[in-house]
């Protein structure tokens, strides 16, 4: 008997629990399928957190998703806590902090069933595929001394050696298992923080003599993103740069509702999670599109049970089922969450 | 007898003196047959200073720059001093802070000629028109500390009151002669200093009951500007990000080679330029777009002289040169720089 593989839901808010509740679905049925054994338990997070314990990121909640193997998250925040003391994004920034998750993954693939969705011409997108590998638990979001005065604010972008190289690492070790090719995007024609990115990079390209380097401004990329998507693979950048970037690479795909995303750390469970926010707008409508939830569980039996099989077969099913026409309305389509759901565990 | 208006000129590097040529040829033509009397003075300054002074803004055109009534500016930088101690965007920046430039005003507008060349869908960019006005002289470029270790490096983010108010100034007075909207773009659900930013977007925005204010997050703008373009007017913004933003939104119009920009201060002379760079591998070869060199004098006739019809006479020709066909290689055409210059006069 295998011990089951613990998972840790985060359900959010808005169309958190709706997604949430797709994956779940699609997780019980391959689990089934391949046998593969897992429990769940669920915790308060966000804005549900908020309400139910005055923080959006409980210690119960820290103790249990440490305890974890692997954590799910759906999406986050929303009107209802604009005005809270402590807002829902308080509580993703405190949980990448509290598990240690520096590296955050996000990729970028274009199918070919998704081109004509891209907001980018068709020939410039076609065959678009890199990931972005950004630091996340240090750069301008955690510096300190961090000030909000009457008269002044300030904010602290730090970089030790060894969180640069540790993300280095992540994204070279990620080149090898692709296309072996790395661009580090920085602003050092003017920040320190840049000048000492790019000399690290040159440091840790030297243990990885096979794969080849670029060197980009952040500025200049946001340009070759659009022009040029299919010259990446890997993209190693700093916190607050891999924030923008990553956007704007979700963006081009046209089908930001499809993208999932890993945050993992030195040791201790790896935390899963769609790029998209919690769409407050169409909330409780049964329209939200499960893609980026249920591809994220495709990540997580990757990298984190070590299943590429069931990956591949949940990503395939979904690829299909976009192939198939049978999307939710942001993809153009008129089916709803369950319909999409069930159309994707049809193929699996 | 009028004063002449004193221009200096800042020639730069690689294809800067070529584009520099077209600017003053359009500038005579011009001031001849409209009766503006000016005068030029030529300064070193990026590479060039470089080369002959050892230091890319030598205090000679600082002084220079001073005593003028506005600045016209090519590209600078390239290969050739990438090793210098002090390199040619030290002079950028540092001629920025000496004058004062805070406000660089950077505008993204689509002519219908021009919609094909755009990496984007034709229906998507039709009818873009927007101006980002970036805070120039503060922020992560400048702030103290800025730290380069051997372990670790620093950068700060550093606004105060004085500096955040006068670029919503700058801002908030620009809508009013263009669409009255406004988009302040920040992270606010991260950093204190664009907690800062919002604070003072709101207080500034009372005193314009007519322009209607929106507030986004950078990440989420990336995406904006490639789905919805024609949904901005005037979008403040601070240094980092008026960087980033500023070349995504130039690439939406596939045309780098044909946009201006203005960096205005509270006294002193404005500096104009093209937001392109010195294209050192075209360098020599009299096939450089000369186009934003050339609306860069038009914008200069607008905001430093007061001569709103001189420069919609350069700017109407320029449009028709486009449309007419007759462009460098950079907009699809085999025209040289020369041939694009002389069509443009013999449209004034
Ligand atoms: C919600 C916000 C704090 C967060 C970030 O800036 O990291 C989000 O934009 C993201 O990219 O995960
Ligand atoms: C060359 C560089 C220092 C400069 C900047 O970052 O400001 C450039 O990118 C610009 O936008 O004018």
């Amino acid at each position: 008997m295998t011990l089951a593989h613990q998972i840790a839901i985060l359900a959010g808010d808005y169309i958190g629990p709706e997604i949430m509740a797709s994956a779940e679905k699609v997780l019980a049925h391959t689990a089934k399928k391949f046998d593969f054994a897992y429990e769940t338990t669920a915790y308060p997070f966000g804005g549900e957190a908020i309400d139910k314990c005055g923080d959006p990121l409980p210690q119960s909640t820290i103790d249990g998703a440490k305890q974890a193997d692997a954590i799910l998250l759906s999406a986050i925040g929303g009107p209802k806590w604009d005005a809270a003391p402590k807002r829902p994004e308080a509580g993703l920034l405190a949980i990448r902090q509290a598990l240690g998750l520096y590296a955050n993954i996000r990729p970028t693939k274009i199918s070919e069933s998704q081109v004509d969705d891209s907001p980018i011409k068709p020939e410039i997108v076609r065959g678009t595929d890199f990931v972005i590998a950004r630091e996340l638990t240090s750069g301008a979001y955690f510096g300190k001394p961090r000030e909000l005065a009457e008269d002044h604010a300030i904010d602290t972008m730090y970089y030790s050696k060894d969180e640069v190289e540790r993300i280095m690492v992540t994204g070279f070790d990620m080149a090898m298992q692709r296309k072996q090719h790395v661009t580090i995007v920085d602003k050092s024609n003017v920040l320190a923080t840049s000048k000492f990115w790019r000399k690290t990079a040159e440091r840790v390209s030297k243990r990885y003599p096979k794969v080849t380097v670029d060197y980009r401004y952040i500025d200049a990329t946001t340009m070759a993103i659009m022009t040029q998507p299919t010259a990446f693979d890997v993209i190693i950048t700093a916190n607050l740069f891999g924030d923008i970037l990553s956007d704007e690479a979700a963006q081009i795909t046209g089908s930001i509702g499809t993208i999932p995303s890993m945050s993992a750390g030195a040791a201790g469970p790896n935390l899963y999670e769609p790029i998209h926010g919690s769409a407050p707008d169409i909330a409780g409508k049964g329209i939200a599109d499960p893609i980026a939830m249920v591809k994220s569980v495709a990540m997580m039996m990757q990298y984190s049970f070590n299943q590429p099989d069931i990956a591949e077969a949940i990503e395939q099913a979904c690829d299909q089922v976009i192939a198939a026409g049978i999307t939710t309305p942001d993809l153009g389509g008129s089916a709803t969450t369950d319909e999409v759901t069930d159309a994707i565990i049809a193929r699996i």
